[in-house]
């Protein structure tokens, strides 16, 4: 791996961390172990840029990990159960201390990083859309809904996963939400 | 407002914003106009200290503010839209520029902030506590499970809210998870 990916790869394990103030420059650099100099040749624009680059590479990864929790199971409880069940393994294997880099940088956005809200507001639709490909609520807005509630719910038990150390709120949520796709006729 | 309330606002504040990364003691020196020597007079444990003290007024106000949301309905179903609706607003009116302080705060931890980190999860276990209070789902545990699923969507929310600069994840999770307490028989 080159010193390019090394410092992609730290940027990404310090996001996960504690989001954009995890990911300075200088942490880069101790974390990569590539040449501070690197740094500026690869990514000029400095720390924004190389955080945009490691959010896209972050997201394609997050997709692959979704699609193949999703499409091992054909029913629809199943798979929701399946999703969380694997996000939850995913916490515990990072005993917690990892979140979902995407949710931790959008925690610390603020008004001058508009290019970087794009891409995280990006990378959260599509997932969703991702998500809604494999399930069938009835009509198309009902079941884009569904995903986002789904996605809301991974967003969610990434926070609480690190305060509470258990990978429960994943757990409960897909059971829950296995229970709504379960019962496919509203009221 | 003294000096130690003007630092307590101040931190709150700058927590909501980006977490603990974004309050820092010149950060909290700056916003709250506060003398700088006061912080440590004040708060000799430094920037944890602050930290935890203005998570323990800012979980009081998150216990009154869900409390107000849901003590003014009955049924159920909207009981959860009307909490959901509340957040709503309220990201709307900080400009989707403020989230929740313990969910932020929660993105930031490391391994030595294991105090903070208690602190954190007790906020977690009183608010969803307080929402289980306001439902029966048949028995305790479905209840206390309901409540999680509760906060997990009010976290997961406050994060993309951020991204999308919008207050549909509220609003779409909320009408969801109306639709579980308006159907109280599983399957």
């Amino acid at each position: 791996m080159g010193s390019r990916e090394r410092m992609i790869e730290a940027t990404i394990a310090l996001m996960r961390g504690s989001g954009l103030s995890g990911a300075g420059i200088n942490d880069i650099v101790r974390e990569s172990g590539a040449p501070k100099g690197s740094v500026y040749h690869y990514f000029p624009e400095g720390k924004v840029q190389i955080a945009t680059e490691a959010l896209a590479v972050y997201s394609e990864r997050v997709m692959v990990f979704i699609e193949q929790a999703l499409g091992r199971k054909r029913l629809p409880a199943t798979k929701v159960r399946a999703l969380f069940d694997a996000f939850a393994r995913r916490v515990e294997e990072g005993n917690y201390r990892k979140s979902c880099a995407v949710g931790t940088v959008s925690l610390d956005l603020d008004a001058d990083l508009e290019n970087l809200r794009v891409a995280l507001a990006a990378a959260f639709a599509d997932w969703a859309a991702l998500i809604a490909r494999h399930f069938d609520l009835g009509d198309v807005q009902r079941t884009k809904s569904f995903a986002g509630l789904v996605l809301t719910a991974i967003e969610g038990a990434y926070v609480r996963c690190r305060a509470e150390r258990s990978s429960r709120p994943f757990k409960e949520a897909g059971a829950w939400l296995a229970e709504l796709v379960a019962r496919r006729d509203p009221d």
